[in-house]
């Protein structure tokens, strides 16, 4: 078993820049995270981007679907922006090769914030990968969702099914 | 969906002593732990002690088996320290029901440590109580084992499949 | 011996809204950032306001300067943005009574950051305002500024002698 | 400015060994704690041993007296272990010139964990040694000691004034 882990950026992945006070994508937090969890899966690691899940625009989702095609894994973890995580699952969706099992996931607070969610929201997500049958899903708030049964509700900040 | 989290203490909510210098159990780290997680699925916490595992004892482990035969929830998950792991859950699978789901999970490093596992091990147990069929498992180092299949390797500090 | 501890909001307070990914100011991390010091000196705190110094005007100024006028205590250290910090001294060191020792800090990083500067260079604020003669400092980057030699080059982020 | 720190260990420097479920010491934190504080005063450091201080001997003693009589800075801050750091001040205010300032702090909470005290205590000794006047101080709890009027108090894990 080895899981190739795609990063995309996403509020995972934000930092602090000093400088002006905002937010900002300057390096992933990925490795860190992993050697955090103490995991001992086999991971191949690929940043793909550092995004904004806001900002990304069709190329983008393009270059993530590419990416899990080519993938050699057929588990695949993918850390992913909040807001248009359930449409690039979609986009995954369409054209992965039916053998696949894709875990998307991303964080509501930075990981460089001391209340981070993101390194539980990894441990769902490279657990679920593990079990789960072939399919796209997403693993937030401890929940486990069939990406065609989801959606963020940016209200209160949480994945409800729908 | 509704998991029973039964506490028992370990490393995860080892808590540390400024007065002695020494790490002791005060009060468990498990609601921090949850809220951090921003978990939405319902969970039923009970605390059932908070000790050391290899200080437990067969009465200890009759404690931990009669919570899980009595939770009224299918889905069980418990936070027990790394190196009698194992053995509770040899002895949870022994009298538990057939149609129960019962996760293991601690920590290596503590909750209060900055570089803690305990969030990510949370995350791997609280999924996999929800997709796996019943049977007693341990989520450690970012995998999943069934409890005949595993041990801790106490001179690498990773569980491993055997 | 009891210290003024006057809040007022600044990079150090600063916290992360999950519903829209911004940094906003919702309550002070004062009262956290105490407990963790383990300080022992008497503290009476006030939160005056909450704000970002690029956004602070002469009304607010003037709040600052008479709550130092008014405070019984000798000893006043004020926690604020780091943008108009200078400006803010020198609007205190207008009125204050000359027996005074007045000592302002702020965060290049806030407190709710794993890599937060905050509790250090509360420490130096402590610690200055403890020992220095009457007058009005900036205690950043390690340093102790009386105000009139300082500014923050916003360049590199640090506070330098002028 | 240039300021010699001298690393001798103490809770400060203690680390969790997943292991063995001990504190150990294994490599200093300093380094770590001195990018965080954002400091810009040019520090030397030395790591001159790492140990519990109620394990230090006179000959520990005299290796960190020695190393502040060869110091080519003036002002000396030494991170110690609470426990005896009041004798290591004491042999040090022995042999130490009369125009060197020297600042002893340790932590109550290691810097691992996250509720650490060392980041305040550290900006309360690098302020104190560049405004004292010469002589042997202790920055604990917010407060300066000199070294001849303070014991720690273990019962409360406190310095107090005696």
């Amino acid at each position: 078993m080895k899981i190739k882990v795609l990063a995309t950026g996403g509020t995972l992945d934000k930092r602090y820049n000093p400088l002006n006070g905002e937010l900002i994508f300057s390096q992933t937090s990925i490795n860190e995270l992993i050697k955090q969890s103490r995991n001992t899966v086999k991971i191949d690691l690929e940043i793909l981007m550092l995004k904004d899940s806001l900002e990304m625009n069709d190329e983008d989702r393009k270059i993530i679907s590419q990416a899990c095609i080519k993938s050699e894994e057929k588990h695949i973890v993918i850390t992913h922006g909040t807001d248009t995580m359930v449409e690039s699952a979609q986009t995954i969706a369409k054209s992965i090769a039916s053998d696949k099992i894709v875990v998307l996931l991303g964080a509501m607070v930075p990981y460089q914030f001391k209340q981070s969610d993101a390194l539980f929201n990894f441990g769902c997500a490279i657990t679920a990968v593990q079990i789960l049958s072939p399919g796209v899903y997403i693993t937030m708030n401890g929940q486990v969702f069939d990406y065609r049964e989801v959606q963020k509700n940016r209200t209160i900040g949480e994945f409800v099914a729908i």
